[in-house]
């Protein structure tokens, strides 16, 4: 991974991938030229039912603005950025943030997840276990589309490739305890990176030594089960963030209306 | 695939193997000498807690048995074949299975799911959403292990080996759903078939016509769901089938107690 | 695949898909308001050696002209564009093609295969078996960089997915025989697509009735051979028809010397 | 992995694993009681036409016996082994082996290659880019079937299984150059590992501190080399080293005639 990770809307991408080359070979002026290319990492939901898609209104500008801004600390979340338009389970979606650390005695490591929440059919939506889909049907049921999800997991876990497929891949059990079909025409991704170890671009040396999680250790459960209740938990966050947003054409998805989930996690025991 | 499917415990796989070749041979005495050869399917769980597993039990006859007795109708559950010695979430696992029927405007097509459930951390387990892992602890966590599962995925659709491979993935939906975290050294698998358009071993044509379920239409989805919901429920009928069990060394693995767990169920609001 | 395949520079990508969109929805105005979205087919290599490739210059007019000028017939060949500033084998390299059509006893069909030759060092490149690459060295070797290649098959035999799949893996074996190493840092792709079986966007019926290739009779293997002796042909071609270009900065890559190829391959026995 | 690694014929693939299970259980009385259960690697290919192979003639004892002599050193090539009954490109297969070693400047690791050559029509046979199969038919082409190869790499580079995977792919680089097809109904595989960096079963610490190649440095593309030279060289050692063979039921592969070969090198301009 060369480049920062943009999300955007599906129609859209090429221009942010335009913008993030641009970005780089202003920082880089030897990209392409006495160096060899970069390839930006771009993904996508379809958010055309509530942003004028076709209109591919994220510009340059934007996406410098986005660059320029980033930094650590708290994670906006809801109808922001990538989330603006994005719907799931039949409620207004987006961008969802949660993270664990692992115990010292695995190792203090940390998972972060960030998605956009952007799947989902109304009546299939779990919190927690509980139905509440069926419970707490939406009022847009008859516009939901099936949509998608975009997952990035992030660690400080000193990983290799193939563990990182491994974690990558259980993002998916998180998914599944919301309520994902992950239904036919989803393109739901799911891209798992360590800062730690970070590869040279130009070695100085044939090989060299670094840290590694062992395979047959205790920290690969560790971060499978971080991995798996950060992105159960995210999609919530993104719901719970996510504000009634009335789009184009006067489509409108409300948000999940917080105060009957919590009556509703109430009387099933979840919440006392 | 060319055999049945056969599955067994990790040691004895490859006698298993070896008894599939025998009994395929003595159908067909062309298999190696005017045709090709033969390759048998075999899965395998580790029950190695329960059974003595070094000891490979499995014989020549238990499989011509196995095989000569197979038939159409209820299929036996719990600490039955392949199931006999296995464990899930500190409770007796075995084999399980369920089935879901798609309504007549999806085609009327039938998914059948049966699987060895073997897997899974005591704490981790949950019915229909609510946390019986944590309320109802098995007496043998301590000695729980970490496990796998094998799933075999059986349709009448007519599907083509790239669908197959779409719905054999979201049997992970369903394992998810029951506590599933797929931890390290578990070898968990999905085989999904579909018994219509059988292909031919000699065909006497270079094509063939065959009915497909159209990619983009409805069916998919409809599959997909009960793949999830089948394989959910097979996890459960595993544990609610099996019986408490003392195996090799004194071992004991006790069955997963159904009124407690009823009981619980009611208290979370999923039983009336 | 939902659009045409357009290939270009690797920093072109953003902007070539951005047009391919633009055309796209040009051409259907419900993509994104009452259908769902498109997703472009953009391929890449590194041409950066003789292009100025942080200029991006392929703009959406060159991909409309590009779009609207697409036809049957001869395709062009060589120094053309995307392949305008490939190199391979340290020569000249850019688009080449070629096609086989299988005998009437084999259904007759065809396959073509279009590529951008943009990979190989110098002293690895055979023609026909005959170790050009070392008798004929490069004059640029020292600037040979690895590169990539993007193949393109098609074909009018209807074959499924996992069919399609099995012919673009073939295309490696025809591209090792021109001296391919697929070396580090190298993007090599194929993709493989038919021109028969068309999948409906919107299908009318739950299943349709197709004719597909057996996956136990003759037809594979025959395209499993015209594929591959397409894939080197076309590498041949790509040599063959491009030219000496001065690029970038007075960077030269000089186009095989044709007649000095001959007269090896005479030497080689393998043309009298 | 953790067995040796077993090649036999298809049909005894059966005995051969429970034999290996029999040989490790043997010197680790743990397996399966104290600890996890073990899997052994066996691959095969189909030696029908010169075996009896419904017979599975590999016995415990031959497994043991092969287990037990295995040594440091030369390594036979030809008709043993597993290479008894193979054929290839109509002519006597079998084993076969070749190495490399990198420059000092690229760490001197070295690049082993074993396989069991059992695949190839005749016509296809190339030998140094020579059309030795169009020159010089085998007498039994009318017989010759399609058939596969197993093909083990081994290296003491210290590599992550991401990078052996890579090198992995680069053996079909090599098939290919000798007149490989993967015909259809060939199970050709690979299988590549390093004898550095070997995995703990049970780790003493979180993480481990390893010496591993660069991505991005020299040291790949050296290995890529090495994997598809050796590849190619011991396809020809397979052949070269296998003598004319009459199996069951008075079948005969004849031996590719060494002189013959020469001859034809010659005539190409590969030999002097």
């Amino acid at each position: 991974m060369e480049t920062p990770i943009l999300l955007t809307n599906t129609l859209s991408v090429g221009q942010v991938a335009d913008a993030v080359v641009q970005w780089s070979v202003e920082r880089n002026g030897d990209i392409g030229v006495t160096t060899s290319t970069v390839n930006p990492v771009v993904g996508e939901c379809n958010d055309g039912y509530l942003n004028d898609i076709q209109g591919r209104h994220v510009h340059l500008q934007h996406v410098s603005a986005a660059l320029h801004s980033a930094c650590d600390g708290p994670v906006e979340e809801g109808s922001v950025g990538a989330g603006t338009g994005m719907s799931a389970f039949g409620f207004k979606g987006g961008v969802g943030t949660a993270s664990r650390q692992l115990p010292v005695s695995l190792g203090a490591y940390t998972v972060g997840v960030l998605l956009v929440a952007n799947f989902g059919r109304c009546r299939d939506l779990m919190v927690l276990g509980v139905p509440v889909g069926r419970e707490l049907p939406s009022p847009h049921e008859t516009v939901s589309r099936d949509g998608s999800v975009m997952v990035v997991v992030a660690t400080d876990a000193p990983l290799a490739p193939h563990q990182l497929s491994r974690i990558a891949r259980r993002a998916v059990h998180g998914l599944a305890r919301t309520g994902s079909v992950a239904t036919h025409g989803s393109g739901d991704f799911v891209l798992a990176f360590s800062t730690t170890n970070r590869i040279a671009h130009q070695p100085s040396a044939l090989t060299r030594c670094l840290e590694l999680v062992e395979d047959n250790g205790p920290v690969l459960n560790g971060l499978f089960y971080a991995v798996i209740e950060s992105t159960e938990e995210a999609v919530y966050n993104a719901l719970l963030r996510a504000e009634t947003m009335e789009g184009r054409d006067g489509h409108v998805t409300e948000a999940l209306p917080i105060a009957a989930l919590v009556e509703l996690l109430r009387q099933y025991g979840r919440l006392s």
